[in-house]
């Protein structure tokens, strides 16, 4: 150690954070479920590298607003650029257009893997996070839509959200497309219909008037910053609001298919919803799990289909107790554009991304208690024997309790200090005095914490639950089984 | 899409790989027992991020040949220096750093995760792989790196391997020192010691001859590369090879322990190894669990106390049929120094580390083959009915087995095309011929790869298993149950 050197600070990087224990188990039981679903369903699970060749990542981050920012990138050591997946649709493509001979067709994978977005930090907005992927790619039937949506709703059944507690709103981009094209926009003005995509999906935080602002001249948001709108004509305005935010009651799929009459694309968006609800609702899906909402549009530009979003119906409160928009736990839709990049023909896609840190936040909502339980700990104190306190945590362990022996150098009062802190059920102790006896001290950690909070009732819970007591040594597994069903644990 | 960019060529960047489901699924069957495991001895999970500052990772890569290669980094756009993490060791340290008030202490967490080695990539060489550790910080109790030792044995069968077939061989780093000692060897002189130690490390590759040089005046390799070597005497090279590469039945630790006496160093660890041995036998590891070995010191130049690695005791072949050296399942030890980069006084750790895909390597040399096993998989042809096709695949997953209809757009032949692509065991087909019979057909795809192989017995298989058979539809869950169990899947 070069003793000439300052010392660094520890901190962890800016927009990064460490997780502890409760999350990373209740999150594996979650990831555990939907992987579960998604492989009775027959996808396969694939895993890409954290980096990608640059050119192969291409430019489809959500915030097109700023398309040069987002990414991790550095320069290998031949020259060549690289950067780190900002999601897991990008890779897929690349992987499906380099395999593209060897593999079935349709080819269904599902991938769960951390991403890295290169941008600023902010409350709860963190530059590393998971997302769990599910996508049929080499096909444009609308089975395959279907089938993605039938299988997102029974991932969040399969997590424990009640029937209704969570519904997927679809919409079909080309719906949009026919709006325009009846209102006079050109299909092929892709940065017009890029504005027009993006106002129409802020609509739920910025209102129908902030959306009709963007639709038009623009928008100047609270801190003065102005966004350029599409710069539609009122009329135009009036009938892309009226498909994208109609009046409650209106909105149903048959008025939206007449109000694109004419049209060849919107006529053909109406053909595909038409096919994935009578496969969606002949599988038994009704609408408190599959709905049509021409609202849902979804920001991101590659989006050619069928799109969806998966949202919560319970309010959600946030710390302070305040009721919060939660925005979507799952979302997707149908890009047959991606792989195209690199194969220069047409490879139809379609796919279903849940971001897995908010739909968690959505479950622990949701009571979930047994999602976020952790198993008891017990803590041997290690006092003048060792190996004694060894044995007794192997015993319990093998007896399927998590048990160790206490492996520092205090003494006992630090030591069941530490148990303390551990959290421990309970503390196991083996002095010598026990040991003449053949006995051991079991302390009930958690019922001594809770004497120490209320002195009303302590003779009662003293009475039957004892905070201490000796057992003998050959009782020690089932002493301390019968002190955590006592204690519910 | 900007049609005039070229098309970016697909390719998996090098260094890096794409993992299938069958890798991924035993990989995960592996890591959720050694997790299982240690959580069992009360090891909490903690993850940290991928990325680090750079200041704090520090330098403490296996490779200290080249300080300055070996990590991705970057800056981030404040300036400051990030790099990605080249191990979960230096990330604990930070992490131990930052929150050393409030972690209760010794504090012991586990961790598994991705690390990234900015190195040349080379056949079965991986810029990035998996590492799982556990660590126990804030101890210097011999207690603390027996506990390591033992979890980690009973973690190897868990995983299946028999007693017997992998031993965990432990040395400490003060004997060495000892030794050094007692040879006239300064202990300040660390960049001598450290290549004494790098040159031990490479006994089993370069051979005892190999090693001598080294640790005398140097070493020219195959390709005329020269490593300096330590410039030991003769002599001081005999204590050293007489204590890291004894003869047979020598270098038993009472031995080696009087080869030390009187460098206080040297009695201190071999105090220390005779507490750590006595817990380990007391709680019955016995030799073929875990052992002295005085040949293994480790790489690693963070090491300070105790050392060990497992090892398999079984050849292992490679894809050629020849038997290879396979190297460690695991290693780790002592390390006292790594929080104190931060917090200016030592804290004592101790850690143990698994490298994952090595040791799914040796778990699959191992016969294994349930690690390995995939559920087997039922296609339902979507012929003209996609609705009753999703229907029964519904109905089979509902009964446990995993199913889907198929989703793409292609006639008869290419699905059944599609279904022996995907592995299925079994195609479930209906036409309208079937539908208006109210039956189904179920052809048996492993049979039939079978009877293509082989044709002598071919008579005999078909009649007791046709590989195509009608059920009526009512029939369709048990009737592939039927198949699945007659084909042993």
């Amino acid at each position: 150690m070069n003793k000439q050197q300052p010392k660094p600070k520890a901190r962890v990087p800016r927009g990064f954070r460490d997780r502890d224990a409760a999350e990373i188990a209740a999150e594996r039981r979650m990831l555990d479920t939907i992987r579960r679903v998604y492989e009775s369903y027959g996808f396969e699970a694939l895993e890409t590298p954290a980096f990608e060749y640059t050119d192969a990542l291409g430019k489809f981050l959500p915030d097109l607003d700023r398309p040069n920012e987002g990414v991790f990138s550095l320069t290998d050591d031949d020259g060549q650029w690289m950067s780190l997946r900002y999601d897991l649709t990008a890779p897929l493509a690349r992987y499906v257009a380099e395999n593209f001979q060897t593999l079935p067709k349709p080819f269904r994978r599902y991938a769960v893997g951390t991403v890295w977005r290169n941008e600023k930090p902010g409350p709860g907005r963190f530059r590393e996070f998971t997302q769990f992927d599910a996508d049929t790619v080499g096909s444009n039937a609308p089975s395959a839509d279907a089938e993605l949506l039938m299988m997102l709703a029974d991932t969040y059944e399969a997590l424990g959200l009640a029937r209704g507690e969570v519904v997927v709103k679809v919409n079909n981009r080309k719906l949009l497309d026919g709006v325009l094209e009846a209102a006079g926009v050109a299909i092929e003005d892709r940065l017009r219909r890029g504005i027009v995509l993006r106002a129409i999906d802020k609509l739920d935080r910025l209102g129908a008037n902030g959306v009709r602002a963007l639709l038009g001249a623009g928008r100047k948001d609270e801190s003065g910053d102005f966004t350029k709108g599409a710069e539609l004509s009122p009329e135009q305005i009036g009938k892309v609001m009226a498909f994208a935010a109609p009046e409650a009651g209106a909105g149903a799929m048959d008025e939206v298919a007449r109000a694109v009459s004419g049209s060849a694309i919107g006529e053909q968006g109406a053909d595909e919803l038409k096919q994935i609800f009578a496969l969606v609702r002949g599988a038994g899906y009704a609408e408190d799990r599959i709905v049509f909402d021409s609202g849902i549009v979804r920001g991101l530009d590659y989006y050619t289909g069928p799109v969806f979003e998966a949202q919560l119906t319970f309010p959600v409160a946030n710390d302070a107790g305040e009721t919060v928009v939660f925005g979507s736990v799952g979302s997707g839709g149908r890009y047959d554009d991606l792989v195209a990049r690199f194969l220069g023909m047409q490879v139809p896609a379609t796919g279903a991304s849940i971001g897995v840190s908010r739909l968690l936040s959505a479950l622990r909502a949701r009571a979930g208690a047994e999602m976020f339980a952790v198993s008891p700990l017990v803590v041997v104190l290690s006092l003048d024997d060792v190996a004694g306190s060894f044995a007794m945590a192997a015993e319990l362990r093998a007896a399927g309790i998590r048990a160790e022996a206490y492996v520092g150098t205090k003494r006992f009062g630090d030591q069941l200090k530490y148990a303390d802190k551990r959290g421990a059920a309970v503390a196991v102790i083996e002095g010598s005095d026990e040991r003449a006896k053949g006995e051991v001290t079991l302390k009930d950690l958690a019922l001594g914490a809770e004497l120490a909070k209320s002195t009303e009732s302590r003779a009662a819970w003293v009475k039957d639950r004892p905070a201490q007591k000796s057992v003998k040594r050959g009782e020690l597994v089932s002493a301390i089984k019968d002190m955590l069903v006592r204690g519910g644990r």
